[in-house]
């Protein structure tokens, strides 16, 4: 661990959220050497039986990294995929035929009983079931029919980072196997990881910010949509400000009145094609002279009110939302720091939620 | 119209919302006398062709119309079904085989581009196409092999009211006909309109509530939560108060943080199976002392701090959404005029909004 990264010392508010944060680098190796050779077989198998349709199933930052994953599958393979309403099978008891149809439930803990029924009735109408957890000993990893182990480690902070990125990158490795490609986009993140997390200084910097915001908005496009659907998620369970979250396109279609003077937008800005599509709604707001942030390439922050710029340079863009996150992860931590409170002790978050 | 229905004289803010608001029981009606046919037969078609998956694709408050359907869709006929992330398309020139897949579109005025654009994509795909929309002569109608004309009449207000209940009918008469049903559980929908738009005082004393409020949270489960995420929109739109909608379930994965005493929580609870899946949170919430105000069954409102009852009794769960939005229409109608505010003046919203 650097000087600079988050502060894990003993005493202080926000050390095992921190410590966990630093430890993506480590975690992110870990699966590139030691866990890709296991994800490829899964993919190789999973391909064999030529799955028609994909269903991703999950809940607060695993449904993030599920999304991430939908745009993987469609872009990347040309398979049409949905997140699955699991309530429809829960509470409905609803029982589609789901021949020809794989099911990917993503879940840090494998514990949430919701997630278990509706994997297990899943593989009884017929579907290829795919867990993808922390935990290879849990309840829903024994339901499935496949598992990936996503090798983060024990998480204890309540907000989860570190697990996070580690089902981005599983589940990239995941969808390269099935296409029978080898990932090697991948093996720039453990290093620009670290990075990033040498950078806390700038982000405690664009913190002060957002010390006294009421509420804010975060936009992308494209791959880098569940990244804005995270930081938001992430800013809301650590500091408590109403983060929402908007594809830049659904932002033009309503929510842009709450924008102007009042709240505060971040922009998640890929390198690539969604950063592209993304501009049209970042000229829109600079228009109307909003307080924009960018989080992406050097070009795209330097036209915004401040960023923070990602190292994109050679990155595929369908990789950079691995990145993308950690300065938001930070960014919610020394917020939070910065309001008085305490990143590891949310007021009502219990690890493993119990949702039926 | 009543005397007490939204107020539309002509010198008044908020006069066109509310004139659109109370034709809504007209337009059900019309849907259900004069445009059923029509939707039965284009269900017919389509149901002949044996879609194996359905893609739904939409934006704003037709992307909650579209999720109604989503949960109609696999809930009454078991059909794998998933919302199209409509950029992996347009942004980035993903071509799924769509082979068996019914591609669904629904847009208010069928005019979006993007919208077009990846229903044409979508078609040349091997998809059947169906649009949705308010405009039987708009471009994507013109695109899509089959169109339902959802016949609200020209909606001036910025705010879409009743082509969001009548999108809602029509999907519900369309899936009922895939399924060879006659839809007679919607009969009885325009009379409750019409006794539900009747009830405007008990909202605006509801509405006095949030004046002050400085952010919601909406929560529904099941057939509800279309119904949460378009009353949080409705209410962004027109008040500007940031309004987020969550599944039960997602809250107490991680946002159940900010409830407490900082922000009031609205439930919408389904008289059925949703609702009752949704209870252990509404216990949950009371437990925390959280300002809790039900839009729901008499039951369910006498146990919350306060409520608008719903008339649910012998409504079929899966009809009821239509009806539980109106109060929520009207709330958010309350709310902003109470704020001083124009529901009919949003600061940035354009009719057609023109997404590429």
């Amino acid at each position: 661990m650097t000087a600079s990264a988050p502060d894990a010392r003993s005493d202080l508010p926000g050390r095992i959220m921190a410590r966990e944060m630093a430890e993506q680098p480590a975690v992110l190796r870990r699966i590139l050497d030691d866990g890709a050779p296991a994800i490829r077989q899964v993919a190789r198998e999973i391909a064999a039986r030529g799955p028609r349709f994909v269903l991703l199933t999950a809940r607060g930052t695993s449904d993030n990294a599920a999304l991430y994953a939908k745009y993987l599958l469609e872009i990347r393979l040309g398979l049409p995929c949905g997140l699955a309403s699991m309530s429809t099978t829960t509470a409905y008891g609803a029982r589609p035929n789901l021949t020809d149809v794989l099911v990917v439930t993503v879940s840090q803990s494998g514990g949430s009983p919701d997630l278990v029924a509706s994997t297990r009735a899943a593989r009884e109408a017929g579907a290829i079931t795919l867990a993808v957890t922390n935990n290879p000993d849990s309840p829903l990893a024994g339901v499935s029919e496949y598992h990936i182990d996503i090798m983060a480690g024990p998480e204890r902070a309540l907000p989860a980072t570190k697990t996070y990125t580690a089902s981005l990158l599983a589940l990239y490795l995941f969808v390269e196997g099935l296409r029978d490609g080898d990932g090697a986009a991948a093996r720039v993140l453990p290093d620009l990881a670290a990075q990033l997390l040498a950078r806390q200084d700038e982000v405690r910097a664009l913190a002060a910010r957002y010390r006294f915001a009421e509420r804010m908005v975060i936009t992308s496009r494209g791959y880098g949509y569940p990244t804005a659907k995270e930081a938001a998620l992430k800013l809301m369970e650590t500091s408590y400000i109403p983060a929402l979250s908007y594809s830049g396109a659904d932002l033009l279609h309503g929510p842009l009145a709450m924008v102007d003077n009042v709240s505060p937008v971040i922009a998640v800005v890929t390198d690539g094609k969604g950063g592209e599509a993304l501009q049209p709604v970042l000229d829109r707001l600079r228009g109307r002279g909003a307080d924009l942030v960018v989080v992406g390439p050097r070009s795209r922050v330097e036209q915004a009110s401040a960023g923070f710029v990602l190292p994109t340079e050679g990155v595929a863009e369908e990789v950079q939302p691995v990145l993308e996150i950690i300065p938001l992860q930070l960014l919610a931590y020394e917020v939070t720091i910065a309001r008085g409170q305490d990143p590891d002790a949310p007021r009502a978050l219990a690890k493993v939620t119990e949702t039926h």
